[in-house]
């Protein structure tokens, strides 16, 4: 390592290996070390002067009051699998397709009250006196049924297997080790259980500087099927945060009853592909605000026994929502997360109102990686280079690693990587001296129904995994993580509230037709097409990705048709003839050399209008075409898969949308391959490759070639600008 | 040609080519000649004992009275292009984007009633006193516009062109040639002419034998744009056959009045692929009531004039309706039209109530074939190939070919071909002596909102023209046309009425979401799914393709996913993990040699339920899946474009859904480029060899393989079945 530099880097530990710790440590320069699950430290190594960590998992780490008090054990609402009528006694087995082993039916509270058995051919919920549970055999009997219709029931589980224990246990073959049962921490005895439970903690521990708490009271949804295997994951799910008390407090609070339905959703759980009812955001913003106010207890707790409290994101994160109205003010010292990409990174090092941001890189210290033959270094180093380019935007301020240390310690070549890493990253920070990166003038929205609470969160199912139905617009995203753009995150409802920023200068809408990250039915609504078309008119950019202002309504399925330039055919128009055009030659695609990668792209995309030029096609269908509107312009784009050529290609979008092109250069990097990042204040430019071959690059500065520069392998190259 | 059979077969006419017509009656064996415009024919010929055809057409044969009485002309009702309002008044150009040479705007009615302006952004209709039309400029000008609101107006046009003429016109550069008016047959003053004209006409054409209209009253509807290019094409559209007066006449006979908007339908002007509505409905019924009834009339003087009464199927036929239930009442002798394919070929030769049908063969005799160089008979042998399949499930009785006959008489190969064909089809009459052949005891039906009324006229736009959204779903009928299968076409309304008939086995339902093929909001009526799905589960087949069932409503986008065990994806359920598991062996998928084509296909698909199978993924989505559903069963297919392969697959899926594999292989072909249709009355087999290689297949008969034969390329073989 630099020894100039130490510090920025927390390690895992691991039973009976000080030696290999105080090696890590001077190796990486770390200093802070976790603990892992039941491991004591060496004095010697506390003696060493790095701060330690300790995981504290607030929910399940006093397995004996959960088995005694199983009444206050987590609950969630599920639906059961659809049942057709082929008579009309009707017996719907409700736990099958279900983990019996996580979940319980609960037979404590009245089902009538709690549940809702509903006739999905008609939508109507039946009435209480059509239908009794069967206990016993866990059975809901409906009488009468229309024969032939389809019935679900909504009913209430206890969690008997904490689901990230759960996980780990099935995945690691972890046998008849206990089942530890996840307890509701808003239940008034647990919660005073909770705190107690805390406070003993901090006296016994005295050792640890930083409380990670892993992390406060609701797990995600996450369900598993018969065979144990996962059914059911959303990340950002509330579904495990219910329960009759928590509804109970919700009427009394908002004024109103929600229903199960409200959160059981026909089976959809509220997924953040679904438009956000208002129910389901009321639920959101009831739910955070109590887990703001519990939470802000347990660390007041920390603070006050001198400790620092530091929150990992993922888990039992449901409420918490770090870019929601109520985060701040639970005064959590830091939030730690794991890195799958830039996307995750800004998740995490754009978090308001923390002392700091920790990121814990791939890959963990698994025998699954670690194993003989085995290359981690490859993927610690793909790692860094994908989330590099976005800590040269807004950087984390401490990075980590986590597993078992011992394994790692095996690996030289790892260690050796993971050293250049833990190097580059605090030269990062010696460079800029808490500069920001330089970024226009102008920012770019990401206009979805969520707005800023779903920063850096669009579009996705569970944290950095790839889906089919995602990825082409997760580059978008992903793209923009590492971009010298300043990146907003807005609403419908709070362009109808206060109109569009100021400081907006292109606005992209992104998503699938029908979901809340194009927008649904909030394109019917006349205030925020006026707004909208409006702002391009007077000036403004919009890009569109995918099936951006769909909603088939008065002869048309994109509502911005007229801005966009192109529309979607769906077979209502298909006897207008289309007459599509290719341009050969723009400055979108300029410096493009190789064909563009669309994704999954988009069907039957035509354009549309007198202005709208086509730059790519896909198999006939427009891929990308460019629009004028007034003073504002344009630009579609099929899909947006993350590659260096696409994150090219929108930022020329960007600037092009914007009326800028001749400002894109201000600083900027010729090849693809390379970006650059600039902190005017400390008069350096960080020059990056993102590839693994050597890139010979021109650079330009303020507009005009400067210098031409090769970069060796992966390599951060940094110059003065002046 | 084989001397034993001649007749059957018509043949274009040319001015002074006296010799090669006799030549081409000789050699194709033709018994019927059709007068081209204006020719005469030369004694000689009508001495040879051959029909002589003429064409008649209804509404423009006599110009000086369409020039005399432009207040009659035919109208049409036109959408004005979409304007957006960035100022509070707002000037809509209305005819901008129209052809001025095919339309005149109509300001003999008053606007202010048979025009409407509607706010595309709110779907409401514009005030009367909030817009005037300023007819210098032909603009309309709307007052106090609701700022960033799109606009358009629905207006009245004269077509001041004939459609039909007008691309011939514009096609074949006649340059100066006047253009043709089409005048309304409703108009009283008009329709006393025509039936005049037609005494006159046939009291001056006592050679002609058989009168062939082309057509009636109303063209489909065909707009060219500012450039004298196709701009909108519905082969079934009804928009060119309005009028102040059938409104007016239409709101006696029904009882209530249709707006402007009832036939502009948000710009798509009721394109078959929309939902029909009730008043598009009524209104089709009421044209079609209107037409059969004149129509007759015209007939009627033929008849007592001693000649047959032939329509052709195709340019002003709208409002004939051969499927409709006045159809029959014209009293017509025969229909003739164009073979396309099969498809085609089917919707003419299963006309009900006509004594003969005849088809128009491909290609036309025109310079664009036929030039140096040029291969017609590879056009005529392919067109023939794909028509053939469909001949023997239910023959034409004559055919023939159009366009300038000396210029065919240049092309030695050609003229060898058709003589081939001729000789063909006359064997297959002679062959089978009007037997029919053999099919299951089972039908097949096509479920979509229109039914019978467009049977074998499913998922088009224009006549048999390839589009990249519907080959996918064209490939089904085509497929179906040349099949040993019962076809039937039913609605979703005659389901609702009177059930499933008894003697359907396989039900089909096929096309995109939302559309008239698939069926969308229909599937959101209870009654049909309940009359659906008893009916798989007592044994019925249902067989999906493409999006079927489709509506998005309480959990599902395939309403009837449980019966067929798919269900798409668009983004709410991709937190629901998907199991797809593919089986190798089936018998759906037995004989196929190579992969299988899904056209299009369709993303996103999934299995659900306990009983679904997949039998093919494409690129991780499920393409062709099986379900069993009580005693009936489901197959879903992706997209079934036409081709040999296909036309089995389906074949065989149709066995399977039924339960009956068993009984496929009563008369069978194992090869799939060879197919055989069988009439047993006259204990006749014929084997079709659909290449353009040799082949050589297994046959089946009663189960068992009798023999096994070679085909040369193209042959159609006949061997006795006892």
């Amino acid at each position: 390592m630099n020894n100039n530099l130490r510090g920025r880097v927390t390690i895992p530990t691991d039973s009976n290996i000080t030696d290999d710790i105080k090696r890590a440590i001077n190796l990486w320069g770390a200093d802070a070390i976790r603990d892992c699950d039941g491991t004591k430290l060496d004095e010697s190594i506390l003696n060493l002067g790095v701060k330690v960590y300790s995981t504290y998992l607030t929910t399940r780490s006093d397995q004996i009051w959960a088995n005694n008090n199983k009444d206050e054990l987590q609950e969630l609402y599920l639906m059961s699998e659809p049942s057709i009528a082929k008579s009309e006694l009707l017996e719907i087995d409700i736990m099958k397709g279900y983990y019996k082993e996580q979940f319980k039916v609960d037979t404590i509270h009245d089902e009538k009250k709690w549940w809702q058995v509903i006739d999905r051919t008609t939508g109507k919920t039946i009435e209480n006196n059509k239908w009794i549970l069967d206990k016993k055999n866990m059975k809901v009997i409906i009488k009468d049924a229309t024969l032939w219709h389809e019935y679900t029931v909504n009913f209430l589980v206890y969690m008997i297997w904490d689901p990230t224990q759960m996980y780990n246990h099935i995945t690691n073959n972890w046998g008849d080790k206990p089942h530890e049962l996840p307890y509701d921490c808003r239940q008034p005895k647990t919660q005073k259980h909770i705190l107690n439970l805390l406070d003993n903690w901090l006296e016994n521990n005295k050792d640890v500087d930083v409380v990670r708490f892993t992390t406060f009271f609701y797990h995600f949804t996450l369900c598993f099927n018969e065979e144990a295997k996962e059914k059911f994951v959303d990340w950002f799910g509330y579904s495990s945060s219910v329960s009759p008390l928590a509804l109970e407090e919700f009427k009394k609070e908002k004024g109103y009853e929600l229903k199960s339905e409200d959160i059981v959703d026909e089976g959809y759980y509220n997924s953040p592909f679904r438009i956000p009812t208002k129910a389901f955001k009321d639920y959101i913003d009831y739910q955070s605000k109590w887990v703001a106010a519990l939470a802000k207890e347990m660390v007041d707790k920390v603070h006050y026994a001198n400790k620092e409290a530091m929150m990992f994101l993922g888990d039992n994160w449901i409420g918490t929502e770090p870019y929601g109205k109520y985060f701040e003010s639970i005064g959590i010292d830091a939030v730690v997360g794991s890195v799958g990409n830039g996307t995750t990174l800004r998740m995490i090092s754009d978090i308001p109102g923390v002392k700091y941001t920790e990121g814990r890189f791939l890959p963990y210290f698994f025998p699954d990686v670690f194993k003989e033959g085995g290359k981690p270094e490859e993927e610690a180093l793909e790692n860094w280079i994908q989330a590099r380019r976005a800590i040269l935007r807004k950087p984390l301020d401490r990075i980590g690693y986590g597993g078992y240390l011992g394994l790692a310690m095996k690996f030289p070549k790892f260690l050796k990587t993971v050293e250049k890493i833990c190097d580059e990253f605090r030269e990062i920070h010696e460079n800029i001296k808490g500069d920001k990166a330089y970024t226009p003038k102008f920012k770019v929205a990401i206009l979805n129904c969520w707005g800023k609470l779903r920063k850096w969160q669009t579009n996705q199912v569970a944290h950095a995994l790839w889906y089919k139905e995602i990825y082409s617009y997760v580059g978008v995203i992903e793209s923009l993580s590492g971009m010298a753009l300043d990146i907003e995150f807005i609403s419908f409802d709070e362009i109808k509230k206060n109109g569009i920023p100021e400081d907006i200068g292109v606005i992209i809408n992104s998503g699938d037709a029908y979901t809340a990250w194009s927008g649904g039915e909030y394109w019917k609504d006349s205030e925020i097409l006026e707004k909208l078309r409006k702002w391009v008119n007077d000036g403004g950019g919009f890009i569109g990705i995918g099936e951006p202002t769909a909603y088939q309504y008065e002869g048309k399925y994109f509502q911005l048709s007229d801005v966009l330039g192109v529309d979607k055919e769906i077979g209502f128009s298909l006897s207008t003839r289309k007459y599509n055009k290719l341009e050969q030659n723009h400055f979108i695609i300029e410096d493009l050399k190789t064909k563009i990668d669309f994704g999954e792209s988009m069907k039957s995309i035509y354009t549309k209008g007198d202005n709208s030029r086509i730059l790519a096609m896909e198999k006939g269908d427009v891929a990308l075409s460019i629009n004028t509107y007034g003073n504002g312009r344009a630009v579609y784009i099929a899909g947006l898969p993350y590659n260096d050529e696409n994150c090219r290609l929108l930022l020329r979008a960007i600037y092009w949308a914007f009326n800028k092109e001749n400002d894109m250069k201000k600083y900027y990097v010729s090849n693809e391959k390379t970006e650059c990042a600039v902190y005017e204040k400390v008069n350096k430019m960080a020059i990056i490759n993102n590839s693994k071959e050597e890139q010979e690059t021109e650079v330009y500065i303020n507009g005009k070639v400067d210098r031409k520069i090769k970069l060796n392998p992966t390599e951060i190259k940094w110059i003065n600008i002046k």
